[in-house]
Parts: C-alpha cells; structure tokens; sequence
C-alpha cells in the first residue's frame, strides 16, 4: 500500500516550527507493511490543500492529513477534504455534545468557534481525540482512505497508537518492512560505494549509504509478508556485508561510540582519562554523556595553552620544542593524563579547530594519541574540513574510534 | 516571487533523519521577500525526484532541492534536473580539478565514484562548496531558478549564506520581510509577556514569545516595500523593548552567551578557568567552541570523582564531610580551578546528571560557584528537569549567566 502524508500549517512553511510529525508517522508506517512515497507541507491556503489531496487521491492509497482541525478560521483541513470529496459539511450532534461535555468538565462553557469542529462528511468518521478538542476524520471511499489528524503532536500520536493503528491493521496487506543500520568506520564513503556494490543493486532487501558524522551508515531495508522472512533477509545481507567489510563494521541501529567504549572499558575493567586541547572539553563531555560512565571514566584536563599542558605534566622542553599542535605532544598528554588522573589508559588530543592556522599547522589539523602504558599505544592524524564546530566533533569521534581499536586487541 | 523546497532522501521517508533543511531555508526565504508555497519530501527515486521538480517547475520560479549531490548511487539529483530539463551530463573539467585537489590537500587520493560529483550540464552553473566534496547547483532557464544545495546542513547553510543569498538578493524586488530577535533573561515568560504586552497588539512589526533553553527570546518581525523602512519599524520597537526590559536583554539574533562572556572577560583583559562535575566538561567544550577563546580561558578540569576533585586541589576533608554535591564544594573547585590554573576566575559546578540520585540528592540538582578572588564571587543552585542531557545543558547556560552577571558589575 502506497501512503502519502500531507502536514498543514503555514508556520511550516515560514520556519516557525519544525514539522515532528511526518517523521513520526515516516517511521511508524514501514511497521504496517505501508511504503511512504511522499511528504508535502502545504500552508492554511484551501486551494493548495485541496490541490495537494487531488494528487495523493491520485497517486496514494492511504492519504494522512496533520493539522488543521482546530475551531479557527485558519483551521481548514476539513473544508479541504470536504471540497476534495463534494460532499457537504453537516453538524454532528453526537461529536457536539461530545465537545460541549469535555468543555464543561473544564468548567468551561463551549465557545462558539468550537462548534466548527463538530462538522463531518458523510463518508467521513469521526475519530476520538483523548487529549484534545479536535476530533479526527477517517474518510473511506474507492477503496482508498483519507487519515485527518490533529497537529498537536501528542494528540497526533496518541490518536495514532490508539485509534487508527489498531483500525489499520485488519486492513493491510500484512507485508512488513524491516530496517537495519550497519555503522561503518575508516573506509571513505565512496570505496565503501564501490565494495558493497554488488548489493547495491538488489531489490530485497535495499541497500543504501548515509555519511554520518561518527561514520558511514549502511541501511538494509527488507520486506515480506512475514516477520521472519523479512528478518532472516536482512540477516543473510547482514553477513554478506560482515565479511566485505570485517571489523569496519563498529556497531548497529542504535550504538553509539561512547556507550560501546564505554562498555569495553567496563567489561575489561579498565579505567580512562583525557587531556584534550583543540576538542576544549567535547571529548570528556562526549564520554560522560553516558550514564554510569563514572565507573571508568576518572577525569578530563583540558589544557587550552602550552602553559596549561606543562602545568598538567607535558614536558616543557618537549613543549618549547615542538610547539603545542605536535604528534610527540599528543602522546605526552595522553601518558600525563593518565598518569595524573591514575587511570588504566590516557588519550590526548592536540590539533588546529581554527578560524586560524597554530604554528604554521593549518586549520583542521589534528593528532591524536592513546597511552595504554607499555606497548598500549596508539596513534592518529587527521586533516578535517576546516570547520570549528566540525573539527571538534570529527576529532572526539576519531579518539573514540582509536580508543575501540586499542581496546579490541586488549 | 514563488518558491519550493524539494528535499531528496530516503531515510526522510522512514522516519530516520528528521528535515532541518527546510525549517531553515524556510526562515530565510521572507527575508529576502520569497513566498514559500511548497515543501515536498521525496525519496532516492529519479522518477519521484523528476515529477516533483516538472509540478515545482510549473507553478514555482524558485526551486531549491537539498540533498542527493553526494558520491554514492543513491545521489541521484543531478541525474533528476538533466531529465527535467533534457540537457545531457557532461564532466566539468574545472568541477573535477577542484576535486582532486581537495582530495589531494586531505592527503587521499580521489576515489573514482567522486567523478560523479564533477558532472553538470550545460545551463547549470557551480556552486563551490567550502566544507565539503559536493558542489551545489545553480541552474537558470526561461526566468526560473533552480538551486541544488547539498544535504549536510552545515555544507547547505554555508552554501546558502555565502554563495547564493548574495546571488539571489539582487534579482528580487517587492516586500522585505525583517526580524529582529532580542534575548532575554531573569524574568519568567509570563511576567515578561505582562510587561511587553502593549507591543503584542502591533501588527507591524510583530511581536512573539519563544522560550529557548538560553532565556525567553522576543522575535520582532517587520515587513516593509523598502528594507529601509522595515528596519526604521524594527529599530522603533526595539528602542521601546529595550526601555521597558533593560538589562533583562543580554543578546540579539545569533548573540550566544559564551560569545558574549568571552567578549566581556577580552575587554576586561580577564582569564578564566573552570572545574566540572555534572557537566562533564560540556562547559569547556562550550566556551570554547568560541574563536580565539584560548585569549582568555587557561583551561579545564573535569573532576568526575571525588578523588579528582581532591587531585585537582579541592579539600579532602571537605569532600568527606559534605560529599561532592554540595554548594561549598562548587565554592572550592571553582577557586581551586582559579588557583591552580592561574585564572583571574573560576567556575565550579558540581551536581545529579541523573539517571541515579547522588548523595541523597535529587536528579537534576546542581550547585555552581564563581570565584573571581575576594568579594568577586557569586553562587547559583538549581534543580532542573531529570534529564541527563538536559541538565548538562541547562547548567552550562547558568553557569555562564552568572558569570556574565558578575563580570557587568566587575
């Protein structure tokens, strides 16, 4: 079944608000075996709402509409549908009396205005709205069916998950759609193109890359009529895209960096410290996002001067040297870290987060060491886009990254 | 003029990225005096895409698409617009060159699928894009426009801010449309709509309320045939705001706090250090994500245990009589922090990130001190919402508003 969803509001379209409720639906609806093919956000104009329903009638099978069901006059999803379909607009006592009761449980009397959102269409029905005013419309005609539903988002959602879900489903086809997110890391996103190219082309389940900032993300899409058949699609991809690529593959769907480290670190009962310079804080932050994360994470330096870093331990020789955007200073800050803050492994990062180039270094200059003691260490440099904010997440996310790799071979 | 927004991708469709493109683009389009009618969300899919761009190309004289400007197979928008349009692909030599070379500058050689992204055709002219491998589109024909600005929001705003905003400006005529926003603090939303409230009635320029995590903000919006006149509108309106709220207003549009303190503590030719708890250095990370705040902040320490704040100089006996969540221990580790890293201050904020309760103390509660040595020192507890990251965050903006209310009067 091909669905379309149409959100009105010409705050939309004006920037006022950012539209939470097509994704919403966008991920509720592969669950039903339903495949999304458009998303329109069209302004409390009647002409164009109408315009915009004629070609879903045309395209669609199941049109969901949000927004536009208030008592204003700007409300006019209604008035749109009613057009769409040529049927009039007639007062429903049972919706009525319905608005009038929950306005006097408030204490309130009903306002006039209000009366507006107790008008339906013959093929329309009326949907209850647990936590708002405004009722919902299920219309049903040719086979397909038109989804008016509120914009409020929790009364969207709720009316979603408690009245059209459970209507829906008898209806479908019963296909499925699963999804799985393969998190890649170090292949640059066009060879990671080219070697899993021979999936690319197939059909079921689909393959598909996203550039990410904490890596390249496959996307295995299957559908089936059963559950398990979809499942077990996406399984046999899964392990084909498991042997192209090995231990690029660092995590799935929802993982994250600083959890997985973090639970490496647990599992080997190992305890870690920083000393960040370019990142200014984002990699202690980052890793202290997670809860619990003070069960191995001792502590964070950052040392935004030269001075800084000698008084945190960095040789000052070596500092006077080198400069403070060195290889050989990274490293000496991840042993001061850990060193100082007696954790088990210490990371160090020094590098240029711009707008201007350090010591003849340009910007996005980056160098990252890992100090596992003895022969636990590790090493990186990059050259990020040269973009502040950029810099310093790229950076955070290459120290995780290492830190993985240190960690697997612990 | 009449604009729309077609973003491509997939994962749009399923709910996995949520759409910040156009909420920005649509923002930006009455500034220039552009009517947004429009906004459409289309998957990876070159029929789709083109069926979109043939409605768009019929009733729009602006058409901006985001996303699909990428490397992989699924970039397919450049392939959509030479359908649309019946002009044939062809490699930009130029386009290609300025590929390579970035490629070469990150030290990586070009991957072939690159190739792809230095293709155009013939009425379409190159948009350089500064932070990224995909340039942008802009493409001219019987009076309309269309711009194909890359997906990666970083890359679309600076992209549309740089390159096609200057371009576009001198080929608009007709109303402007101009907003001013003014940020506030210290005064709760209601009391501050009470005080504003003879301005709410205006309607040109308007007035509206918007609470942010960084205070209340107050977004004057003016429209006017001429700029010169909508910027009189917001000028006089703005004088009046400022009578009535004073020193309430710490900001205007895109004025962060951690801009604004670091501007205050370079003309004071003050220093700044800090030492972290709760945080976790997300309040290091904040202040420097300022260019050139290495002027003025010596560093950080992120003292996740009571033994590192002990390392970090702060009493030991006092830590074992008060714990680590405690208003006197904020008032140690931020004149610790001042101390040991020779700042003129510090700033010390210690507290329940939460999921779990500290010390008998609730979720969400956090203590912060400013020591800027003898009477200079000021103190702050809250006791936020329960949730870790939300309690990060709300830390770190109190944490710099107190300082920029200690640095008004230093």
């Amino acid at each position: 079944m091909k669905a379309e969803i149409i959100s009105t509001g010409t705050e939309l379209l004006l920037g006022q608000i950012t539209d939470t409720n097509s994704p919403y639906l966008a991920a509720e609806l592969p669950l039903l075996g339903i495949d999304l093919y458009w998303i329109t956000h069209v302004g409390d104009n009647q002409p164009r709402i109408v315009e915009a329903l004629k070609r879903a009638w045309e395209r669609s099978d199941i049109i969901i509409t949000t927004g536009g069901l208030g008592p204003t006059e700007g409300d006019i999803t209604r008035e749109a549908i009613a057009e769409l379909m040529g049927e009039p607009l007639k007062i429903d006592r049972e919706i009525l009396e319905g608005l009038r009761s929950m306005f006097s449980k408030r204490g309130v009397e009903m306002p006039q205005r209000n009366i507006k959102q107790a008008h339906i269409i013959p093929s329309a029905r009326a949907i209850p709205n647990a936590v708002g005013t405004a009722p919902g419309w299920w219309v049903e005609h040719e086979g397909k069916i038109i989804l008016a539903l509120p914009g409020p988002p929790w009364e969207m959602q709720r009316m979603w998950l408690n009245e059209i879900k459970p209507r829906l489903e008898p209806k479908l086809s019963g296909e499925v759609i699963i999804s799985r997110i393969i998190k890649t890391a170090g292949i640059p996103e066009a060879k990671l193109d080219e070697m899993v190219s021979p999936l690319l082309s197939s059909t079921n389940p689909t393959l598909a890359l996203y550039a990410k900032m904490d890596g390249i993300q496959l996307r295995l899409t299957a559908k089936a009529r059963k559950r398990a058949k979809a499942e077990e699609l996406i399984a046999q991809a899964e392990s084909r895209l498991k042997a192209i690529l090995g231990q690029a593959i660092w995590g799935f769907d929802e993982d994250a960096l600083e959890v997985l480290t973090g639970n490496m670190l647990r599992e080997r009962k190992l305890s870690l410290a920083t000393m960040e310079s370019c990142t200014g804080g984002l990699l202690a932050s980052t890793i202290t996002d997670v809860p619990g994360s003070s069960d191995y994470f001792k502590g964070g330096l950052v040392a935004y001067s030269a001075r800084a870093k000698a008084a945190f331990g960095v040789d000052a020789k070596l500092l006077a040297q080198k400069g403070t955007v060195d290889p050989e200073v990274a490293a000496a800050m991840a042993k001061a870290a850990r060193l100082r803050l007696e954790a088990d492994i210490g990371i160090g990062v020094t590098g240029v987060a711009g707008p201007a180039e350090i010591e003849g270094k340009p910007v996005g200059t980056v160098y990252i060491a890992i100090d596992g003691g003895d022969s636990k260490k590790s090493s990186f440099s990059a050259l990020y886009p040269p973009r502040r904010p950029l810099v310093k997440r790229q950076a955070v996310v290459s120290a995780l990254f290492k830190l993985r790799q240190l960690l697997l071979s612990w």
